[in-house]
């Protein structure tokens, strides 16, 4: 099984995904800044492991920063959180692991306490992701049938969470005991299909294509694809969904051919306070688009547009599989339907 | 002006489109079996440029190649229009040119005239593309209006044809006199948006933005281009339109935000004897899809599905820009109007 995230022996170990598929690299730190640049750098990537990541990050803070006051661990809390957000401001489940552990900040006076507790708070948001991963996998794997052949985007896998995955481990899961294929989308620029996500099928034994992104189109058309599985850097209380730049585009071509688009995320990628107006889509550096490596592949002042992400309309998805349930179209009523429960079971 | 192909002192001239926007290579030759490598390795590529090269490709047999006979001669001409059509099978362009060369070897006896009437069939299919170039940005340049903003896929230019170019010839042609923008899709896997595209609009400084493939549905959602145009490899006598892979991703994104989405192409891409049955789609090495330059960005193993083009349904298409005219919607009533035309005007 591939462990990309995980808190060990006081440090926090990851997997640069950047330097996949050529060479399998592990980071260790102690220092909550080399995390928030992996997260910046894309080495994490990702919104689940981006959440995961966040929370070791203030975890970190907590262990090894000085401060004598809780007024000074506040302000240190305070001071990487800004610096997660402007490293990747997008994916949710940063947010919301954000918000957990100044919750503890906000619930306890001791200060060796305080950092016990955000250690445990943010070991906690971790297992509870691979708890979340493993309840998408089964929820999800039922919309899966023996022969299907689904066309995935991006990484969704073990190196985009903290457990086995989120659409990567329905289709993971469903190949367990059922015959699959898969075709990916390389997901241009950072190519987090092609480096990624067949990286992980060769590990799981799934038979898998890479596609260019562009050729979705003539796949979709020729019928060589029956489902479609992407996951989702946020997903809003009215059923759109923030994910890789990409995503849109199959959506409306699945929707145009009639093959059913699912997204997978946990509860922890719901954005329950914001609306489409004051959600900040991120854009990236233009270097991503117009070099590969070291390799100009346009002239070497060229513009480009990089945005990172794209919103998909709650009205071109089928489903939103979640941890605790699917919401099936329409996806808005449905998904407040799952949270609600959700919520109630809490109480 | 850039000169792509030309032939000039008894050599066939053109610039190596792989080796930009990083280096500017010229390559002259003599050897017909030079012309066909570079066809198949896409060093020439883009429609017309095919269709004119294959020309030059078999005046070049008919200039140095040794035959005594009649038959000899068709027979060289015969292995090298089939080597040339193994090379990439597609572009109709080549189909068309191959067969006006074939037609003057039916219609001459004596070996010397059968020669010059080669070379010169051949330079009068060059100059017809240059004129046709020019027609079709004279027709198609009515269709831009002033602060347009447009879209346009892989490369149309200059580097992939005699002439001025066709989708980009009418976006060169505006811009004389209108102030427009263009988005490049960087068309991958051989990348000609990023590489041949932005190269030429930076040449004739028209300011562009090159963006991934996947980002066409979250660009034409925020209405960030008003109207997409693009070349075609073969266009059927129905309207169906094969280009570039990635097209039909473009046309159905278009059609669904009600963005006009307008092809361009001389009438020698019209394909008046098949059907969408039995038209050969090029499947090309998987290598241009898991690499790029000496870098593999899948696994070294990673299966991969390269079709060059697709195939876009004539119901996504506003209006089809010819040198004879413009085929408004619906393309296939109207493109045979034109044909019609086109025919009894040489009568």
């Amino acid at each position: 099984m591939i462990i990309n995230i995980e808190f060990k022996d006081g440090k926090v170990r990851f997997i640069d995904t950047n330097s996949l598929p050529n060479r399998f690299k592990i980071v260790e730190t102690t220092d909550p800044d080399e995390i928030v640049k992996a997260i910046k750098e894309m080495k994490i990537r990702g919104a689940p492991a981006i959440g995961g990541a966040s929370a070791l990050c203030l975890a970190l803070v907590a262990l090894y920063k000085k401060y004598s006051t809780k007024e000074e661990i506040r302000k240190l809390i305070e001071e990487y959180s800004n610096k997660l957000i402007n490293a990747r401001p997008t994916a949710y489940n940063m947010y919301f692991a954000i918000d957990r552990i100044k919750n503890v900040l906000n619930n306890e006076e001791n200060l060796e306490k305080i950092k016990a507790k955000i250690v445990e708070e943010a070991l906690k948001i971790c297992e509870e992701d691979i708890e979340a991963n493993k309840k998408i996998a089964i929820f999800g794997e039922k919309l899966i049938e023996d022969n299907d052949v689904i066309l995935t985007h991006c990484n969704t896998g073990a190196l985009a969470t903290i457990g086995i995955g989120t659409a990567l481990g329905i289709i993971a899961k469903a190949a367990e005991n059922k015959k699959i294929k898969v075709y990916v989308t390389e997901t241009r620029p950072k190519l987090q299909g092609s480096r990624l996500t067949a990286w992980e099928l060769k590990k799981l034994g799934i038979p898998y294509k890479i596609i260019p992104d562009s050729a979705v189109g003539i796949v979709m058309k020729k019928r060589m694809v029956n489902k479609v599985f992407v996951g989702a850097d946020r997903i809003l209380l009215d059923g759109h969904v923030i994910n890789k730049i990409g995503t849109l585009t199959i959506a409306l071509i699945a929707n145009y051919y009639k093959i059913p688009f699912y997204v997978a995320a946990p509860i922890s990628t719901i954005d329950v306070k914001n609306t489409i107006e004051n959600v900040k889509i991120e854009e990236r550096d233009k270097e991503e688009v117009i070099k590969i490596k070291r390799f100009y592949i346009a002239p070497k002042d060229a513009d480009a547009l990089n945005l990172a992400f794209d919103i998909t309309e709650p009205e071109l998805i089928d489903a939103i599989i979640t941890d605790k349930g699917i919401a099936f179209r329409p996806v808005n009523v449905n998904l407040q339907k799952i949270l609600a429960l959700s919520h109630n079971a809490k109480l």
